[in-house]
């Protein structure tokens, strides 16, 4: 049940250029500091840059900032860039048995289908705008 | 963010036996019922046993039945007995950067844990004496 590594990866990535106190961190800060190792951040980064969530600067003053404002990126957009729609359970809501009725996965979609939606309305909810400022502790 | 396939079919194997109409339906049963590979469903069948969700019975009418009722089996207890605790993200509660502020993992932490917790709720209250009745439809 656990998110996967690149989209956990993702997110991150996407916190850390949200709070960056520079204004673009390039791939080699964002890997050192974060502790992603840098080949798969690159291919985190490139997801994230062709689904519209961040935007790559070349040159001397380049690096990643967000595309649009921390507002008005949520979890669910970051996941899904990543993973693909939030799915929790694959099940087959038309299964039957042979005697015609209901198989047990069927039976069991109405509960997963509400507690997908339940997952993908927290995930909806919290933008980046939402996570408590970097300070010292 | 799928829920494992072995636990799918651990929860599908537990509503099959406590919807079933005979007492004890056998393994052969269950794997047909519900297309579950045999040799897969052998071991989810072993890791609810031990994990006192179900008994297995021998011999001529043996098969396999609920160890206690309906009502006190909850989709927690049948994913817990196969995956383990339910863990959304591997966040890193105190991870730093260089400079001594929590890393993004650490900031993300607190949202994972609460979306976990509510998950858990969830799962804990769905019992297995909640699932509609098998009817034709």
């Amino acid at each position: 049940m656990e998110i996967s590594l690149k989209a956990d990866y993702a997110l991150r990535a996407v916190l850390h250029i949200t709070q960056a106190t520079n204004s673009r961190p390039t791939i080699n800060e964002i890997a050192r500091s974060e502790k992603i190792p840098r080949e798969f951040l690159a291919k985190v980064l490139l997801d994230l840059t062709e689904a519209g969530i961040l935007k790559s600067f070349q040159g001397v003053s380049g690096g990643y900032q967000l595309a649009r404002r921390p507002a008005q990126i949520t979890m669910l957009d970051v996941i899904e860039a990543i993973s693909g729609p939030v799915v929790l359970n694959l099940c087959e809501p038309n299964q039957k048995l042979k005697d015609g009725t209901p198989s047990a996965s069927a039976l069991m979609h109405p509960f997963f289908a509400s507690l997908e939606k339940q997952m993908i309305v927290i995930l909806k909810k919290q933008t980046f705008a939402k996570f408590p400022a970097r300070s010292r502790k």
